[in-house]
This record gives C-alpha cells, structure tokens and sequence, in this order.
C-alpha cells in the first residue's frame, strides 16, 4: 500500500465522502499532487454531478484546463465509493452520530489496508471510532482552510490507531511537500485552531475596550508576527530574540513584561514549572538562530506581499 | 515641520538615543528610506564610534556599499546632539528612572516642534512623560523588532500628547511605507505583544502538557497561521471563514468549538457583550472578502517561502 502510493505506475485510490468546501478543497489537491489518482466522490446531495462540476474548477482558478474533471467517479452508495479504495477521506457535518454510524459502514466493505481519515474539527477519532470493530485503521487528519493551499495537516490519532497507519498518513503528505504534524493527544480544538483562538480572544478583548479597531488590530498582526511566524514560528523567533541564551535569556530579559500581559488577560492554566523544559527544547530544536538568513527571508516575503496585494488592487 | 519631512530638499536631522539592536535597526531603516536625513547618534558607550562602524553595517548586508555610515555624527553630550533635531527617538534600557530624567533633559536643549519618540515595549509616555513641561510632545512609537525589516510601529500616545503630534508621526512612517497603528489606551505591553504573548502562552501550555513538541508547534504556526495572517488577519480571516455571514456565521457555525478551546484554556477576560459591536466592525472593514485573491496571495507568498528557504539550505 506504500508502494501504491509511492510509485507513479499504480493507480491511487482515493474516495472523498462528503464534499462541501473543505471536500472539494481536498479534491482540488489530490487532483494536482497525485499522479495517477483515480478519484471517487460519495456526497448525498442530489445534484452531486452538476455540483462538482461546477464548483471544483473555481478552486484551482489558474490550472483547470489541466486538470481533468471528468476522470472522477461518482459513486452511488457508500459500498461502491469505497470498496476499491486505498484512501478514504471524510469531510461530512460535524455530527458524532453520523460519522459513528459512516466508519462502522465503511470497515464493513472498504479493503482491510486503507486508510480512514476525519477531516473533523474537534471530534475525537476516538469518539468516531466507536462502533468499529478495528479501531486501529482510523484518525483524525485536519486541515487548515483551505487544504488546497495551506500545507499544515494535523494528524491525531486515538490511542487505538496504529503506528503504522500514522506512518504510512504521514509518508502520504510529506511525499506532497505538505507539513503533516502528529498531535500526540486528542486535546480539545487539537493544536492550531487552540493556537490561533487564544490569539482571538485577545484580539476580542483588545476591540471590545477601545483599544483598537478590528481592522486596526488585523493590519497589526499583518505587519508584524503573521510574516514573522511564516518564517520563523513563536519558539524559534523568541529563542532568537534572546540571543546566545536563547529562550531562556528572552525570559530573562522580558519575562517580566510577558507575564504582566499574561496577568492581565485573566487566569490562565499555562501550566507549572514549564521552563527547564521548553528551554531546554528551543535550545536543541535552534542553537543559535540564524537571523540574518531569517531577516533576509521575512524581507523578500512582505516585498512578495506588497507587489501581490498591489496586482490586487489593479 | 512636515514640510521639512516631506520634500526631498530639506534635511532631516534624526537623533538617536541609546543604539542597541534597536537603536542600530532605526538607524538602519533611517539611512535607506530617508533622503537627506542627518542622522546623529548619542550613546553613552566609550566606544560608540568603532561600535557604530562595526556593527551598523550588518543591518543591510545587500546594500552597505550604497549606504555612506561616514555621515553619522556622533554627539558628545545630549545638548549637541538634539539642538537642531526634527525627531529624537530613544532606545534605551527599560527604566523608568532613566526615561523620565532623559525626557526632561532633552525638552531643554531640542527644538519645540521636535517629535519625541520612545521605543520602550512597556513603560507608557505618561509616565515617562511625568518630569516634562510640555507633556504633548512625546509618545511611544513601538517597533516589532527588527524594525529595518518588520513594518509595524505602534504608536501609543499618552492622554497629554496632542493630536498633532500624533498625525505628524503617522504621515512620517506612512510616507516611508510603514504601518503606523495609533493605539488608542496605554494597556500593558500594548497590542502587538499581548496578542503574540497570548498565542506564545497557549503554546507552552500545549507542549508542557507534551501534545506536541517546540519543533512541531513552530512547524505548526509556520505552515498555517503565520502565512494566513501575514495576508488576512484573524478578524479578516474568519470573517471570510463565516461566507456572506462574515465573523458573525463563523461565530454560529463553529462558535462552540471557540469557546470549548477557551473554556479549556481557563478563565480568561475576553470581555461581556462584544458580539455586537466586533460582527459590526468586520462586516464594516471587509463586507464579502475576496477568497480568490487571499488564496492567490497565499500560493504565491508560500512559494516564495519555500524557495528562499531552499536557498538557506545550499
């Protein structure tokens, strides 16, 4: 199943079921990334045909005379899309019981080897898995909007899922040049969309008292740490931050100052006693930060973005 | 005065206070963006001279042949190096004792339409601004370091500092392609800070409860996040995530999920009743955002990452 994968001679199998926009998004991209990817669609949409032909195109704007529509599959029930399948990939509604009753469905008739993933949101695989009888084949694989473009994938799987099924997910991403990362828990939200809705909540806290606009708030983070974390994440731009001491020093230097943002936003369960650890994992993880190579990169981006955002406007 | 900033003719004379990496940063953004700025720099440090020639260079490793550094005057005392200053600009150590004496003495010597700016992080213009006469001169004007390569300036004026003051800085940093934002409260740490400290919290949280590792987490902004926002910001971003319901049906379809992730983070002072008034500023600013174009700038911006970051590795 590797090898099918891996080799362009064999034919790849990928069934999507469930195709709103994170569906398609994720058709637009097997589309363009996998050679010989035999696509099936299983929707319960009545106008499934016309719809994916009419929507599909609009997600790869600068390419679709290339790509070839009509090789997809549209299949009629749930044991046609997905008996030949190496790959099945659900993007359905948020419903537990929906998605409980679809896998236990789908182990019934899909191949022993293929792999089972969720495109869920914040519905555990361990959850969806319930009523399977091998609940080793199944885990979460969630993109962030939209998958065609953005390459971060979270992996999460429940503590049944096999190792090899998160490998062989893993090998399937990386071998597209997308960053497929494996969360080791099934925490609530999983990791990006935590990440990011801590930052909104301040960003709503900041706006609701006055202190800045919505718009005044997105130009700041445009401007500042969105251009700097594309290059650099959070850990790896402060342990540069801090020099030769790295993460460690940063803390010296402006712990203070970070913790009187912290206290002033409430009562936050940051956890105990993180330091030695964290530091200790920015220090091996970076050494010492390039950061002229970081400068010269962050400067090339926002000329990029300023010469795209004016195309925009022309 | 903003006459003398906008045409080409007039000279510019910018004094620097206190040229750490910040300070040489401005120095930096100064010299290349500014014609016929005379910059001055004062600092106490013995070598100041050698340091300036040594270490000033490194901030534009592409262009320091272009740049003449021999035209930096170094001032001896405080008197002679503001007396014909049009801005005078300090990054000194945060310290309030040392700010609130600077400020004092620079108010004797510089000219009474100079523009006063501090680049501390954290120590309002009110409180620098206490041994001043004329409190209506100077203001904070907060970088995102480093401040030759990242566009944002906050600009947080004290309750005294006059509205001309404040518009005078804004045309100076617009005029020269930056993005001054006024903050409109002196709040701990300000915006741009708060907000990264916020997403840099739940960070350490999630790696000390061992979900991911520093690597993964930065991987993870790296490759969804930081790219999103550094071409829509979080407000912009997920009011095109709620379709022609804006942030409004983003908040209905997925709002449950947000409030999990808070609630799961702890206490926190997003604030009472700011639907209202956040939904209304969004469908304000952007109305029905243009997907197409946000994913356009994307794909590009993510190539070009992916291209200079290969170039790194060679």
């Amino acid at each position: 199943m590797i090898e099918a994968m891996t080799t362009n001679e064999t034919e790849l199998n990928i069934t999507l079921i469930a195709t709103g926009t994170i569906g398609l998004s994720f058709a637009a991209f097997h589309l363009t990334n996998s050679k010989n990817c035999k696509l099936t669609i299983y929707d319960t949409r009545p106008d499934v045909s016309t719809y994916v032909q009419e929507q599909l195109p609009k997600f790869f704007p600068d390419q679709h005379h290339a790509i070839d529509i009509s090789s997809i599959t549209i299949a009629h029930n749930l044991q046609e899309a997905v008996i030949n399948a190496h790959i099945v990939q659900e993007s359905g509604p948020e419903n537990l019981a929906i998605k409980k009753a679809l896998w236990k469905d789908v182990e019934q008739y899909a191949p022993k080897d293929a792999l089972l993933w969720s495109s869920t949101s914040g519905i555990p695989a361990s959850d969806q898995a319930q009523d399977m009888h091998d609940k080793t084949r199944l885990l979460v694989v969630h993109p962030y909007n939209p998958p065609h473009i953005i390459p971060l994938l979270e992996l999460v799987p429940s503590p049944q899922t096999s190792e090899s099924v998160i490998q062989r997910t893993q090998a399937f991403w990386r071998e597209r040049g997308r960053v497929p990362i494996h969360i080791k828990k099934e925490t609530t939200g999983f990791v990006a969309n935590r990440l990011a809705f801590a930052l909104l909540r301040e960003s709503i806290h900041l706006v609701n008292e006055g202190v800045v606009s919505v718009s005044e708030l997105d130009s700041i983070v445009e401007s500042s740490m969105g251009p700097r974390w594309a290059v650099a994440g959070p850990f790896k731009s402060y342990h540069a931050g801090g020099g030769p001491a790295g993460l460690e020093g940063f803390f010296k230097n402006i712990g203070g100052t970070v913790q009187a943002c912290w206290d002033d936003a409430g009562k936050v369960n940051v956890g105990e006693n993180w330091e030695g650890e964290v530091f200790r994992q920015a220090q091996e993880a970076y050494g010492v930060v390039d950061v002229e190579e970081r400068d010269r990169i962050t400067k090339r981006l926002l000329e990029v973005l300023r010469e795209e955002k004016e195309k925009g406007k022309r």
